[in-house]
């Protein structure tokens, strides 16, 4: 069994990796829903979405990072 | 089995660290909602959206560094 | 296998210290959206919404504390 209970690990991070996927929908979905209620200054809160969109990602892409070194560097 | 289940913690450390962009989103969201709605007030609340976004990523990477703790530190 | 079931402590309290990022963006969440609906207010408020951010870190940081705890200290 050696070894094997960091692949158990990889598949534990991998959880971590959709929970932030409910963060990055939260910060796109009040986007859309806002910029649906008032059109002419959706343009305006692009930068900021993007910017909201890159901090949640990153940290399911920390949680992705994880699983890839669980399953091929440790 | 030596030393193995440090990777089943840095696993769930992982979750953490996603569970975390949950928050972030949750910022972000009720910013872009708020300022999609008020455009003109914006501005004058960008710095907190960063504080907000700063203290709830700063949860997340305390879990990625105990994950990174895990499978490299102990 | 000597020590090693703290490792997987470790990894499960710093999920903790993820959720607790859930609860610091419920509170910068609100402030913005409420800030954004009446700015003339909002500065009023800058008080309450760092209490409300350190208690809810402080708990992330127990959780964190914890962690280094179980892989550090035991």
């Amino acid at each position: 069994m050696e070894g094997q209970l960091a692949h158990i690990g990889a598949g534990l991070a991998a959880i971590g990796s959709g929970a932030a996927a409910i963060g990055v929908g939260n910060v796109a979905g009040n986007y859309l829903s806002g910029a649906l209620r008032n059109p002419s200054a959706a343009a305006s809160q692009t930068a900021t979405l993007f910017i909201g969109i890159a901090f949640a990602e990153a940290l399911g892409i920390f949680s992705f990072l994880v699983a890839l070194l669980l399953m091929f560097a440790v």
